[in-house]
């Protein structure tokens, strides 16, 4: 499924909270204001309400969005970049269509080899909603004092307290109550912790949010991935559009830097904020560049929850229930890729064949002779190259070949040609060998010969794989 | 290879002729004045001339671009759409990486299944610089007569020819003269008698593009595809950039309407324009939205050229030659699905197995179990679904299943659990088929079982379709 990248300006409006800065206008040009999508979510969500006679349905959806924001190539922070949305909508019992979305965002990652190497941190925002009550947030406070909440992976509580008291002047004994909820984790343990609270279990929205936690942990298990979730009071997402449970995929390349993390977990019971730091001038600000601090991870690498009054603000007829989750394809491909770059070299190109050509005084360059082989060797599927030069050197087309990592040659030379013969090499051999000089075959059998000689080459490759998988493990098993 | 969608204003300024006014422009919200890119070319030209270190370079990139035109859906005109673009960057031999494109581009249709349904219309600026010279054309108005000679695909000659003499004030006589050569269309034929031509053989432009369409034609008989090309006058590409052979790929659904291309074919000639057809008010526009007019194709599917002075225009230094063409993906994704619906049917999902539950009073609606066995199929990469709702009732379970046209369930039932048993059915049986009701399968076999059902399904809906091919080439035999 695929939408626009243009959404009307208004449509955007009022979904991101603090995060709506960040959002890219287009230019007054005549005609509609639009700004540039800021994720997959609010555009799926408009295209529901477009579109009543749809009232359940599963997608997905890889596309660019943008942010207007300060850009870290190194931590993963750009302007544009790739989401893979996988999203829910409908009417259905409990919590069974947010299980599912985390069943598949396990598989997603397993997919992807990361062997468990990861977290899926979960909370609820009416829990979360049911603590700020409890702790005395005032109603109109609670977006503001969640967002700040959310910036807990970024900054060390003390930071997210000051904002709390300075900038959103919330009276500094309800930041401590909130900041000794927020360092709670755990799993199905902290339900029965926080059901044991008095407070919260009397708190309306907090009893609602708890008991969805309750079914959602025994279908978590049902489908066999307990082992992967850590339910964190901690995660709030930045978002105004949430309105149940929401999750957020970290992994070691992504989760925040020891050193942030033992100052949330020291700070919370501090009432009295420590002096600032003297090195720094202002408090830490989630929006500066820090793209060279090497204490900032890259953030999450995938995020969502359940929205159920999304479709509806664009409709009031059509109210749609949706959950979903977004994976940030890029941070997630230079992970995976680094992964995969540990364990196996990678071809520059993917070249299998160069046609060259050679001759002494007199020399053609047998030009039209080597386009009609490598058409010869194109019409049968085989990746073949020659040089753009109507009359190449030899070095000058070896060099060019062994460049590109090219595993084979086929040369054309006067002799051979009236022979109506090429010559067949394997580059890279080694002195001595057997077929160091090439091999000559008839302009009838070369596909067949090429082809051949490539699959004896790609085993001949697996082969090699498996022996130095071998080798490391001898090496593992020695030590 | 990928490029941000962002451009800095000024680099896209004056590149694109008469296109420019279908740039879309940034709101200006603090920071570097941005448009969106137009096409994928100028970014690539952008990025080679940042990146001096290379000099020579193949590549593909696959992305949207965007015009602020008036969307025309039914044509395939629309503000954002994929571009897939194919260059060849760096100093060579004369037409061969030219030759090279053409040659990609006809790999690129017959792999589509287009099998020869489409022209790939070839022509060079240097012969049609030559032709405005020889015509009178003043040098300032070269490229503005160029664009307008382009619309030829679009608008009847005596509508060109219009905007040439009125909007353009150019001679009517020069226009008459351009109008004499604009019609010729061949092969290797047209060359010849574009060099019998004296005025033309002795332009000093002419001479050069004759002398590379001589060599192209060369290289396109040794690459196979001369029957793919047709040598087209009337083929100007509107985009300022282009330095040397252009290219347009038009098919049946592409292609002018025969009637507007008979007033061409009958126009050139006249001198007097014509009194306007008096059913329209104002000349046609091609910038009108006329997405409801049946007379208008949807344009081309694949267009490009030689671009030798873009990379210069951004580094004055680092001057690299280029050639590329871009593919229309979404309108290539049109005509190509049509073809593949003429030819099967789509399911409209794809999931294989639908696990469902029943019982009488007391029913629990099993879905702790229903999960389990999805789990169980999902862990196999079996493509399973079950309803969301805690007790679902048995009929609305079917139909889920068969409008989604999935093929198998797997039902689950109080009796059947008891013993370690599900049921498996194919459903959409026949009435009286040994397996109607389904079969006992333990749960330890159930994706041994599940896995050699769609093995055998799959082989049966392939001899089925080979039996439909069959059948109608048995028609066409015996018509």
């Amino acid at each position: 499924m695929a939408q626009p990248v243009f959404e009307l300006k208004e449509i955007l409006s009022g979904k991101y909270g603090e995060d709506s800065k960040l959002i890219y206008d287009l230019a007054d040009q005549g005609g509609e204001l639009c700004s540039l999508r800021y994720d997959l979510t609010v555009p799926f969500a408009r295209w529901l309400a477009m579109n009543p006679s749809i009232q359940s349905i599963k997608r997905y959806h890889i596309a660019k969005v943008y942010r207007r924001d300060q850009p870290a190539m190194t931590k993963g922070r750009m302007r544009e970049f790739y989401q893979c949305d996988f999203d829910i909508a409908g009417n259905y019992d409990a919590m069974l269509p947010d299980a599912e979305i985390l069943r598949i965002t396990s598989e997603v990652f397993e997919g992807l080899g990361w062997k468990g190497r990861y977290t899926v941190k979960i909370n609820h925002r009416k829990i979360l909603d049911g603590i700020f009550e409890v702790c005395g947030v005032p109603q109109d406070k609670i977006r503001s004092i969640s967002s700040a909440v959310d910036k807990l992976d970024k900054l060390p509580w003390i930071e997210v307290r000051r904002e709390m008291t300075e900038e959103k002047a919330l009276d500094p004994s309800v930041a401590d109550k909130i900041g000794e909820y927020v360092i709670l984790k755990g799993t199905r343990d902290l339900l029965t912790t926080l059901r044991s609270n008095p407070a919260l279990s009397s708190n309306v929205s907090a009893q609602k949010g708890l008991a969805d936690m309750e079914l959602l942990f025994t279908y978590l298990e049902a489908f066999n991935i307990l082992d992967k979730v850590s339910f964190d009071l901690s995660l709030a997402r930045g978002l105004d559009y949430y309105t149940g449970v929401i999750f957020e995929v970290v992994t070691e390349g992504s989760a925040p830097p020891s050193t942030s993390t033992s100052a949330s977990a020291t700070s919370p019971s501090t009432s009295t904020p420590p002096p600032r730091p003297k090195s720094k001038k202002k408090p830490l600000d989630p929006d500066d560049d820090r793209s060279s601090d090497p204490s900032i991870g890259v953030g999450s690498v995938a995020a969502g929850g359940r929205y159920d009054e999304l479709v509806g603000m664009f409709s009031g007829k059509n109210q749609i229930p949706c959950v979903g989750i977004s994976f940030g394809v890029d941070r997630i491909f230079s992970i995976t890729k680094a992964h995969m770059e540990a364990d196996s070299t990678v071809r520059s190109n993917e070249v299998d064949v160069y046609v060259m050509a050679f001759g002494g005084k007199g020399f053609t360059g047998l030009l039209k002779e080597r386009m009609e082989v490598a058409t010869l060797l194109w019409d049968a599927g085989i990746k073949a190259e020659f040089s753009y030069k109507v009359k190449p050197k030899l070095p000058a087309q070896f060099k060019a070949a062994e460049a590109g990592g090219v595993p084979f040659a086929v040369i054309l030379g006067e002799d051979e040609q009236a022979a109506g013969k090429v010559k067949v090499k394997e580059l890279g051999l080694a002195e001595g060998h057997p077929e160091k000089d090439g091999v000559l075959v008839g302009l009838g059998d070369l596909v067949a010969d090429v082809r051949r000689r490539l699959e004896v080459k790609e085993l001949g490759d697996g082969v090699a794989e498996k022996v130095k998988e071998l080798s490391v493990k001898g090496k593992e098993a020695s030590t």
